[in-house]
């Protein structure tokens, strides 16, 4: 294995500090600490149940904290500063980025908020008031403001000699952008033109007029679409008169991907998009009763169908041990379907001139499969209980749910979509119970008219 | 809205398209189509049923062939790429980056493989051949070849002429590579620093030399990892002698960011990571028909354990109105750990060091889980059906399914990873597996026990 990849955290440091630290060598985790980059100190926090956590924390020299709480995900973060005196997370948030200032003020509970404002500076309290003017999950809550502009009607030598005097601009600048003397963006140059160029060419020859600056209102979500689709590496963000506000960097975008693409996975299990893995027990049980709540409602329903066929139950105790069969088969089916809308709603794929083809399809799907399962457990079933009138009831039902799955698979989150009720967050739940219902009636009704 | 909103793809120009390609309108389809960015095109594309597909695609001038192929997903690109002439796809080829080229050739049946690999000119297809040197899914396979290298012993103005020279550089270009006579790696420099930096600076003082090259074997996700651990806009790739052999670019890890997010989310519903949401019927059919015969064997063994109480289901038909409840509260529970350890797992958040702390956690929460539902299941029941003892029976059974529910959902995932098997594929229908049957014993078996 190379040098380099070894440089890298993997696991065997994790486990190695892990052990050092419960051994109590402070000082040898402490310097270990020191010498890793914030990122790599940030991963072995995510990675750290809550009372070792605290502990390495506490091992970090104050100075590091920052950066190393701009790196935490929400969730851990909070965990964190809620265990952290005002003053400390002031000293911490001194020259965060502003986006992660603004986040880390947004997160914290009332009285711990204005504590922290009131012992920031006032150039940072500044910042951050700015920062928060704009609504969380916007455009405008993620961006810098630490844009590099220039103006038109100057010379790239013109434009070398001003960015040697500023001796440093942001590590990430890959544009310069150009504004009038309103501040209003008319295009940008990027630094690979700029050291192309000859030193007498004018920024107007060469700057790019045919941009697509990001509204500060627009959601972080869609800027993030617009990053991934376009290949951008920074973006500039601007006001509705087109004024130059600041600029978004692939970094922050990077997280959003991330997160909006677990957030279906997340979010169809019940669970927070950035849930951390080592949250306290009571905290998790409360966070996913709700979602265990919901499926008791749901298993009861279910009950209660089955309640209406007691007699036939009763009489003929094969019905109740297939019972459970055809709603798992028509639950499994069914989710495929919406896991597959999910997806391609969350990627904009669905939209009301395709909407008709997918529903078609996903039909058409739902009675190959109906078909097929429906030949085979029956099959199996005439194999196994000898009995052909049972075979044709399950194989009826097992048709008839698959087709109900294909269905309510595309229906149920075009539906909860247009009711602006998040299709991960409650499709799954809706349509499972769907396919139980379905399936139960298609059952036990066909089973107490053919075989009673 | 903003004017800068409304230039990108929206929803209304997809169904417009869509709707002047449906009334033959080819000509006026075909010019909005040649103004449009490869990208936005491309996301048409993909949104768009097969037929209609075919059909915008036969629309779009050849020379802008290429440069969409690139933006579209594997299955989107290979159903596309199956209806041209051998002759197209290698003039389509022409001038893609190695690592797309690369990839669709890969992608490409063995006979046309072939066939392109003949039509592409002779320094495409030495390209294409070393890009394929690499292993898919290597950090080589989606390296570009098209670094800018200088030497350490120069000063800032000879590279700017150096630069001014070639007149072009990639426009990704954050950061130039320095090597030495046999192309070892030694340093990189920013443009960021370069352009801060007086003329008469030598590279040497200037460069950073604490990097973190990427192995060309290193498997694709784990440098994206490293991508967005590090913010990272590009990185170098070097082979096991430091041999500096590419580089690779945030704009191509990001897909991989996106896919491998996605991945855990289609695995769990058994479906492909990239799977084309208008494939055609008999293809998604096939493709889900796997899973769903698994879950039918898991549903037939849970239909077997019950099998065993014939006798009590047969005396008691409340017990199997109510024999599905227990089953799906532990299925929903254990899920919930499942999801949590998968995402966790892909985060490289669980290591030795902390599997019994997550254990302990997950088991703690099944516990209370427990309590809090059979106390409530008992509560529903007792009142329903006037049972003292019932009540008391799938109490227990709750309590039992969700304690073997949080075991399961951490220890699932662990013990399929170390027989090298996805979690995300085969976690969810094992898990579901265990708390069927632990559900059914429990709730059966206590009441055979305590009710005959």
């Amino acid at each position: 294995m190379p040098e380099a990849y070894e440089q890298t955290l993997n696991r065997g440091t994790l486990n190695e500090l892990t052990l050092a630290l419960s051994r109590g060598m402070f000082v040898q985790v402490r310097n270990v600490l020191h010498n890793m980059p914030a990122c790599d100190v940030a991963h072995l926090l995510e990675s750290s149940p809550g009372k070792t956590r605290i502990l390495f924390w506490d091992l970090i020299d104050t100075e590091f904290h920052g950066e190393i709480l701009e790196e935490l995900s929400d969730d851990v973060r909070n965990s964190i500063i809620h265990q952290m005196m005002p003053e400390a997370v002031a000293e911490a948030t001194e020259g965060m980025d502003t986006d992660d200032l603004a986040d880390v003020l947004r997160n914290l509970p009332d009285q711990l908020y204005q504590e922290v404002l009131q012992a920031l500076d006032s150039q940072d309290r500044h910042r951050a008031e700015a920062a928060l003017a704009y609504e969380e999950y916007s455009a405008g809550s993620v961006m810098n403001t630490d844009t590099v502009t220039i103006r038109p009607n100057v010379s790239v030598e013109v434009v070398l000699r001003y960015l040697r005097m500023r001796s440093e601009i942001p590590k990430t600048t890959d544009t310069l952008y150009i504004v009038d003397e309103q501040d209003v963006l008319i295009g940008e140059v990027s630094l690979t033109a700029l050291v192309t160029s000859q030193p007498e060419v004018i920024i107007s020859e060469l700057m790019n007029t045919d941009i697509v600056p990001i509204p500060a209102t627009m959601p972080e979500s869609e800027a993030a679409i617009l990053f991934e689709r376009h290949n951008w590496i920074s973006a500039p963000v601007v006001n509705e008169e087109n004024h130059l506000l600041g600029r978004i960097t692939i970094d922050d975008m990077v997280d959003i991907i991330r997160e909006d693409a677990e957030h279906s996975m997340m979010s169809m299990a019940g669970l927070d998009d950035e849930e951390d893995t080592f949250a306290p027990v009571v905290k998790s049980t409360q966070k996913r009763s709700i979602w265990l709540g919901v499926n008791l409602l749901t298993a009861l329903l279910a009950a209660m169908v089955s309640n209406l066929f007691e007699d036939v139950l009763g009489q003929l105790a094969v019905l109740a041990i297939l019972n459970t069969i055809v709603p798992s088969m028509g639950g499994v089916a069914g989710n495929q379907t919406l896991t597959l809308v999910i997806r391609a709603m969350a990627l904009g794929h669905v939209s009301p001139s395709n909407t008709r083809s997918l529903m078609i399809k996903e039909l058409t799907v739902g009675i190959l499969n109906g078909i097929i399962w429906s030949v085979l457990i029956a099959s199996v079933v005439g194999l196994w209980k000898q009995d052909l009138y049972l075979a044709i009831v399950i194989a009826f039902a097992m048709l008839m749910n698959m087709i109900a799955a294909g269905i309510s698979g595309v229906a149920v989150p075009l539906i909860l979509k247009k009711f602006k009720i998040d299709p991960a967050l409650a499709g799954s739940v809706i349509l499972t119970t769907v396919t139980d219902i379905v399936g139960i009636f298609a059952f036990l009704g066909t089973a107490s008219w053919l075989l009673m």
